[in-house]
């Protein structure tokens, strides 16, 4: 309450607490008094019906509003298992491949670079989300069909992102993961529809998402019932324009602490410089990322999107083992790849 | 080019031009040398590609990747006619109404308080997006009926927020403008629905959407055909905690001068502050914008959301004047509200 | 407390509370406990000490921590009077001038043309902080004379900026009002050494300063028994790189509720484009600044700094009565220039 | 050039060119046509000037603004040499200590304790800046004569922080480095003086400074003469505010390419939250960190400032060998303290 606050403005506020079938207990001090209200059942909307009130400084929410996706509610780790690779524990997953799938060629000649450096997963993009209308927005369904092959052909399960509820079906008909980008991280139809699906998912953190609202978004899948989220940390926008995002492993850290979720890193979109995603990756396992996903194309300087932020084939392969260090530095190990189905 | 670029770098950057029908000028200098290139057809990847050459330092592009939207290529401001309502020129537009419609009794009073106030436009929320999966989400298609009572009662047009690509044929049948929320500014299949329905669209701004940004995705609307785009600038976020989010009205001047679409100003959303509603609807005014769209609710601090932001009936109608004279001191004039139906 | 929290966790919080002679009230509630503290004398570092211990989850500070700028132990508003220019209270006041004093010509021509477009303080800079160790950074001494003689002959308070605890006695020899740059706001020792000179001082807000570390730089001068703070806001950075700085008017309207400081509003640096200056200007004014300083030069195109900001003074004298409307529209007015000088 | 500029307004910019000695080169497009200009003369402020030209649409510098921070002028890396004690090359560098010195014991005990773990160097701040002016701001020279004092107990080396120029001859008496902090990044008359003094300094970057903008402050040091400089990262401040800073890597990984200048890590105030700091310090030296500075205290929960982000000595103890097992993994090696001294 501020400090010009009548008894008469305590008692409207402890009313309308009432209402809630909330109890406030208050604080008297020197310049001013504070009411304290606990309670599950708090609407996350309190915070702004008392602000209005007269003789109302500040009102302040300190639980946090997120459950399912916290630690506090939830103590063990979560593992995800995709097809048989284990995403989270001790265990570092690489997922690798190029932005966007561009060709059979491509695709096939990529998923076997990276499998043979040791990658267990295959990203690769079928649609793509563009700032402009005038880029190339991938092959679609195409696309997918070719990520399929590249599977079959390789074993490696495959992460590819959905763009609208609608999509979702189709998508899960082929992809073992399904990656929600940065800007539809508060696409909330699309949450839960991918919450519905019960498929793994990998919630990349939206661009200027906070860490709570980000968390908050892995709420609305796991209230759908799809406990399998991954999370992926990608860089955030800061003033900084040197590179193309910040890599916030602040956050990357702060999710082993609150959550119980798994969380990888993306320090190809995270940095957008092909030059910077080696140290940022090695950064981000030893921050306590439970993995990577990184760009990998094997002709970078002519791929139809993100060519300057992805890796050779070559480039890809010398970090692999640079990787494994930093891994059994801080405990862990790299997954070993599974057997080539026959 | 670097100052250790060799002559074949250079040479190796003007070949890969040629292969895209482009062809560079070389700029020598004592310490390095520049290529420039320019061209209508310059690939929107060119610089990324340029980028990872041996010898390239930075590539930098100057042109900007806008048209439809940009004044250069369409000097005359667009105006936006909305059932015989003006947005653009020399006409300074009031949209208001609650965050959320909760009521027929809630909504037709608000929309009569707003009308009789001055309003020309009314808003409200049928389909509400909400970062935490427990909170209030709308009233759905039910709200959308109520918004149409209104309009019958009061005559006045009603802006509405769509969600999701599906739910366009259906927001369309009752509004006449369908909001795009901050949320959504770069959902590129909701863009395009809303671009090839031909009803007006109010584009609100990303949260960190760059201006560049912005206008692009104004430019995916245009580019299905349908050219009457109402930008809405709702604040921007920003380290800055004291407020919801940071008005940024220098991009409201700078939309007048580099586009030719009208530009309205949230500033409920962009404060978030009931009393800091109303200096920031006159400043808005101020720097250009061609309207405002602002949160009116007959007791806020009973509204199902935001409330905090809501301006009372009785305020609102109390800075209807002032509105009008600060757009009087900037050569504009509010509307005229049209006679209601009989 | 966390959820976890033990009730020896509460008592050990408890008692280093009592330590600091303070007493927390527990609040129980169904799935966690708050402690609620009160009082005065809360050191500062006291969340700090307490998020530390055991079973504490998170702890808040309420209080604001400014008192002398707080309009909450201040209700009336403050006004400074400057050689009998009023800043604060019902008239706006310009200050005008070029960014650097350059010449004797360059500073009497600026001067004169100012004031006879009715502008009531002059600007301009003799020390100038510049970001890089190649650029011009000001005449010194030699600028202040220059400033005096402009004063001399226009009757115009002068405004200019110090840069450095050392420099206050000089500066303060010649100058009407100290300003503080943007880059020193958080210079405590520059901060106090202006709050013992009893001079008006205008506080640029910092760059990336929140709206609390502003007022509380304000405070340290204050502190110093000087209450003659006019705050300036000039800007912040942000991700948008389309304009230089992104003006927060949120927090001019923000100032005149929380504080009782005059604030004035700075669109040459918060826009850093001239053809942004006017609507900015504009808008700076409705949201409730007590006035504008902005940049003026007689030829811009050759001045030695932050000439892509500055109006010509053609453009200042026509911009001076669209102030003059803007400010009556909201129930000021400009302020009328006092008698030359005989 | 905008697509209207004319013949006429092309010369004009032509001709200011040839005012300066530069000569501009036009390249001619289907649309527009775009002037280049090299030269190793152009003055900084030539962007600003020619955007105000009629028909110049937007004004482009390339060139990066500083050389002699610049690997591009100076390949090779630089090694500071502090004491005996290698900063920059194959060695990792911790520095430790508490953020103030607060009393013989406390430093002492903190010294040794931090030696014992495998720290070269000792922090400690004897001035300390504080946001708010009713804080604990350091012991002063009685702190410096604390510091020397520890290190002939330890033989560690000593950092600590210099606020204002005219104390830059005091501690230069007692520090080994000289740390300029992030709120004095940009106070330039600093950056000259301790460019002056020849000691090694430590250039914490500003809280909003961008990559480019720390690269120049560098400059402004070097450019006195002084060419021990050691960049550090210490977070900067973004829209979140889970932490108390953003840790930004990429500007780590970006400096180990761009300057030939060392760089260490902050992690404590880089997150703010000791239980961060293991994780971050960590990332740092995989980012390419040339060494670490961490706050340790005694008794962090009873310190006078930040003790929410001190390590304990033990917790730091258990920290030394993870470092020593990540730089190894990266192929680098923590120093082997040196001899105490007799």
């Amino acid at each position: 309450m501020s400090n010009s606050a009548t008894q008469q403005d305590i008692d409207t506020v402890l009313e309308r607490l009432k209402e809630h079938n909330l109890s406030g207990k208050i604080i008297v001090g020197e310049e001013r008094s504070i009411i304290g209200v606990v309670g599950a059942s708090i609407p996350p909307t309190l915070k702004e019906e008392i602000e209005r009130f007269r003789g109302v400084q500040e009102a302040t929410r300190i639980t946090r509003p997120y459950k399912q996706a916290s630690r506090e509610f939830h103590p063990h780790d979560t593992i995800v298992n995709v097809r048989g690779v284990i995403v989270g524990g001790k265990q570092s997953v690489v997922i690798a491949g190029p932005c966007a799938v561009e060709s059979e060629e491509q695709i096939l000649r990529t998923a076997h670079a990276v499998r043979d450096a040791g990658a267990t997963m295959l990203r690769g993009g079928a649609f793509k989300p563009r700032s402009s209308p005038y880029t190339f927005r991938g092959l679609g369904e195409q696309g997918l069909k070719l990520l399929a092959l590249a599977r079959e052909e390789t074993g490696l399960p495959i992460v590819t992102e959905v763009m609208t509820p609608t999509d979702v079906d189709l998508v899960a008909q082929y992809a073992d993961v399904l990656q929600i980008g940065a800007r539809n991280m508060q696409n909330y139809q699309l949450l839960e529809e991918v919450g519905r699906s019960r498929k793994a998912v990998l919630l990349k953190r939206g661009l200027s998402a906070t860490f709570e609202e980000w968390m908050l978004s892995a709420e609305y899948i796991i209230n759908q019932g799809n406990p399998n989220v991954i999370l992926c940390e990608r860089g955030i926008r800061t003033f900084e324009t040197a590179t193309r995002n910040t890599m916030d492993l602040n956050a990357i850290a702060l999710v082993k602490r609150r959550s119980h979720l798994p969380v990888i890193s993306d320090p190809s979109h995270g940095t957008g410089k092909w030059y910077l995603v080696a140290p940022l990756a090695l950064a981000s396992i030893a921050a306590g990322a439970d993995g990577l996903i990184i760009e990998v194309h094997p002709d970078p300087d002519r791929a139809t999107s993100d060519g300057g932020q992805s890796l050779t084939c070559e480039n890809f392969a010398a970090l692999m083992p640079q990787i494994a260090g930093v891994a059994a530095a801080v405990g862990k190990h790299l997954q070993v790849p599974m057997a080539v189905p026959a």
